[in-house]
């Protein structure tokens, strides 16, 4: 994660997610009085998938104790076996102890994430295809999500309304059609933005082509119909299609030419990969 | 969801999650110049399963039109149908549409949540086991997915670690064994608080039902060591164990005895359940 | 304002604005006790300009108020001279005097940036070259200060680093040169986005255009080679230059073909509108 | 900046700066995937004025990476002239690059209310005369530019509404008058406060004086009444105008022995101080 | 409390106090699945005093209910007794039985507050001197304490570090002596402030008033010391002194003619007046 | 304070009570231009009683100076004396003189608190009742007023409405009666908790561990019926008897055999221990 980022966004929401879990300490440590002791516990792989979020992994502990480290022995974005060590975190054991159910819980759902994106990205190889990401994230959680996106190596599509312009039925009927909306939003929306339209017939797609749009989403259109929209857009607009990515689908997509796929089952439904701490062991 | 938790905790969350998505409002609905218009739009179930978070779901159009609403034709907890229409939501059009996404978000997540946990707790009929959920949850959205194992018919255990206490082998080590823990705890921890031990052998049962333990829990244990444990617990204290559920694993659980199985699967790997905004159309 | 930036984003800086005003509540009202009566107040303009914030202006007293309104005689972005009654708020008299000076604060500042926008935008008339905004915005107001420069008349260019990709000199050497560089953002930034290079040669703007980008940026160009380099492009890139904009230059400007000139004075530098509030009258 | 402030107030404030600016993080550094590398960029005035605000441009750079500094060649305060080179900034390349325009922003607003209000101050140099600052400041910056006016030479008047009792016609018909409204702010006001009362006639300046108000503020009134208004005055009252400080008006004003001057221009109309980073090079 | 105060401060502080007691909800009214339904709940004195805050504490219940009211039979600041019924609270049940607790801590607290600073008010009566408050208030309550003090009937001190100058031997000294210390706050205080010198002896007394000090405050200081500090002073300065007041301490005072005694143990030993809520009922 | 909770919850309420003390800061430090110095303030006892709080003291002033210290010459419990030298802080003398309001306050409310709950707890000696404390205590301050608590030696109670049940008669009576609201309990709460109920009649009590409940609380019953109550009870669960504890009523329970008691006046009436920082000098 850019160190921007984890400053300004991801560590707040660290922060708040271990008050989530302590909003008066962690009474079991609390109960038999634990006191500070330097200690390791490790961190291993009960899944096989690709490991995502170690940075945020880490700076769970460090909140507690600024002087926790995460020794890793595989990098961001590495495959990851079942079984397999992949680090150590050295630190206060209540620290350890305390934030280790918020530092599993992100880990584990952005490697889901990096897993199953990963995977869907190897679907697409060598169809010329880009699998993209949607807005249908985690409330409070899409900078980690959209990361974990990149990290499984699918590219992102726009962060939040604020940064991009997608116009569906409703705006174009508020406008006055794909003409009058693709003007307006020329007119009024920052200039750095492309302008994407949704459209559901071949009709629209030669007017939002007409009208300049940049992208051209296409919404539920059948096999034929998208080839259709692709020949008739002929490299006037950039062609996203939308849709969960499984082997059929890809099949189906493959010989379309369309630039984009876009699929919200990345980030709502991704299974986490499972991982545990386990072994403390006391440094000193 | 109770109206002091939708007040106090649950709405700076829906906030906080619109924020997220328009930092500086919806360039969609802006690059048109949408106008105040008050409308209705359906909410359509895309797949089967249990509803859940219908009010949350109101919510995060009401922060933007206090006015809006949801007209419901199924109540929470409700088993719905792929293509049934549960309700319509009224307000004004730009809340409808720049809230969409946040909402569906939500109702998606927590709907998920539900109909897998009901279907576990279905798994489990008959069997006077338990199924209660862990803190396996997703940073920020606790109380709404604690909800959504109630409403899913399952239990919750702890919310979090400063409401119960469970002593492992770390907690144990530093209190110098299990009943100088159970000890410690009944001493130091806030007296309405059970105290649960996890154990992994038998001779740890013995000794934390000795030591007084309210809660029992026998972690990755075999069967056969279990249905000891239990004979050896007989009634002196509860027992929960820890696991997926699963049809095998039911009738693993079946015949020991036990009163919990605690599943975080309930809460971090639950698939969405599918939804839509379908057919938007004005009131005036 | 759209709705849900007043929501979101402008109403809880404004209530911090009260605040930073009063964390101890108004020792003046609070020294003469003085008790709720509903009154009027009006807002009388003290200069010429184009008024901007009018809703803004009202919500700081709604804020404290409730029942507080803005009764206006004229409308968002309508001119208004010197000594022109522009409306009343009527409310609670304590709301009246306890919130004048943070509403005439955002106020007089919208309106002056709306007022010095439509001045350049009025020497713009007639050459094609749309004026935009820049990032040189205050902190904390970027939401207020962009919608007066659209108010202005003017465009905006992106809302902050996250939601525009421009290429400087730094990115560029970083990545390996223009080529390199406007390929790695294809590659990794949200692919909605367009992708802007910064250049300062021709030889740059060469590269630019070949690298595909999008919008090329003329930065601290002379005339004859802005010329050039609009020629060089030949519509295959939106034309930016940027500069404060002022007769003369406009008049260098103006047949050079550019489509932006962005001014980062319209934000940073723009005197307020004068406004007062005069003529409180007891309304029982 | 007192330590105080910079840690309670204004780091806040630096912090959602840079939050508002990087919602999503730096797109353009994220473009290149733009790698950590101590760098250093210098700080190059643009225009002549007096520089402002070093510590909380330092400030900026250091939320983002906390070794960052400031290597300054100036003191704060100090004259400086356009092309001066100020001082150099080093931290990771990053840092720099994503933090320049709220560092940027904060500085050139400082230091165009400090510029600013020192040629104010010299055109008052000689009367006797002290200028101070009023509440039209921006909001949510009062301490930032109540810092700058101090810079520049100038006064604070109060800091908000609850730490000055300003009696205005409003709060004194309530209270049923001059004699009334001063007896009741003696009464209930923190004894610790002088009290101010706003007058425009010498009816009222007497009034004013008679009932032991601590200040005496000439509102909007003509050169001879003022002069009566000291007179009448005699010293029994400290004396402060109102209004914006031009040559003409210092002439005015300079004989007739008031204490203070207060104009709200210094905070609401400064222009800033151009200021530049440029010739970012690479430390290692 | 003003409105403004209430509106910007206290509110916030009681919703962060709900939040505090039910981060995740009344686990009592979910045991039982508590309905909503209308019901009302009687106050009830348990011991004699002075009743303030009755506006906080109606603010409590309206945060979880918006339709819950407080009829109250007496008004802020009555003497109220043991066994009287001062009102009753309206609204949905689970609101009154989840606000109870943190509606009567603060409730309990501001009276006994009041009810002590009345006791010690009226020991001061007919000596001329004025009972003032100290910032040894509660950490996050002082908005609630200082009205509490007032309602009491005595004054306020200053209300933080910031909005008076209160100049004890250490700033003395950093400045160069009571002299130089009291010129460099004319010089650089906000001149609406008066400027207090804490003595300990008769030497210094003379000096804080030769040097021009409002305030002078007598630490420490004998009674035959104190009386000729009043001498020596002799009206050119307030005088102020500090200690907790008792019949003993007023009896030393009353001839004294000092104008302010200060007290810190009216807000921070004060006892809570004995309030509770009885005999709820449903209303439907 | 165990660590975490010192990070997540307890320095966020002492930046808080800082920014409260300081919004725009220390006056009279700024007054004489106080420049940054290593100094030295000694911590004093003036009365005798329970140290209690020395981390969250130190806090207070390292949150303006990261290097101030506390060197304590007494431990977190210690019994101390007035006149008793306690330790000495060390740090910037402007962190020395601004923090030390705020640090006191805490200091003096934690101590008084836990002075107040060792005299009590001493009464209980050899009586076998533990003292417990109850949710009446200051909004904003419940962790480290129950901290405070167990460093006076007696044990917490719940600490929120969240992580405990306790069903009175109006939970009792929703629910159809003592069994039906226990058994609801059991289904619904978190199997963690113990369920407790409060009593006010033998029926009640009868009712109540026939249900099952873990806890009995005895409410407003006289001497006779309490003994009969214990004797009915018969250890089939914990009985907590509630009230304010001192010589007599320790007489009247010290034979009955209850477990605990618990009282609200250690947190909302306990006087202050007094303690003041002394004798500042200059380290360099």
């Amino acid at each position: 994660m850019s160190p921007e980022t984890m400053t300004l966004v991801a560590e707040p929401a660290i922060r708040a997610a271990l008050l989530e879990d302590m909003p008066f300490g962690d009474a079991s440590c609390d109960a038999v009085a634990l006191r500070p002791r330097r200690a390791r516990v490790l961190l291993i792989a009960k899944g096989d998938g690709v490991i995502c979020g170690l940075d945020v992994f880490e700076r769970a502990f460090r909140l507690l104790d600024p002087t926790a480290r995460l020794v890793a022995e595989v990098g961001e974005g590495d495959d990851v076996a079942a079984g397999q060590t992949l680090g150590a975190v050295e630190g206060d054991v209540r620290a350890l102890l305390s934030a280790e159910r918020v530092a599993l819980n992100l880990l584990q759902r952005m490697s889901g994430i990096a897993t199953h994106t990963r995977a869907m990205v190897r679907l697409l190889e060598g169809t010329g295809i880009r699998l993209v990401d949607t807005r249908k994230t985690t409330p409070g959680l899409r900078v980690f999500e959209k990361e974990a996106v990149r990290v499984g190596g699918a590219g992102n599509h726009r962060f939040c309304l604020s940064d991009g312009v997608m116009l569906k039925d409703n705006h174009l009927d508020a406008a006055g059609g794909i003409a009058a909306g693709v003007a307006a939003a020329r007119e009024r929306a920052p200039f750095v933005r492309k302008v994407e339209v949704e459209v559901e017939t071949l009709g629209q797609v030669a007017e939002a082509v007409e009208a300049g749009a940049d992208i051209v989403m296409l919404d539920n259109m059948g096999h034929d119909a998208m080839a259709a929209a692709v020949a008739l857009i002929d490299g006037r607009a950039e062609v996203e299609v939308s849709g969960n990515v499984d082997e059929t689908r890809v099949a189906e997509l493959a010989d379309l030419g369309v630039d984009y796929v876009s699929s919200g089952a990345l980030t709502h439904s991704s299974p986490i990969l499972d991982l545990s701490l386990k072994h403390l062991e006391y440094l000193d």
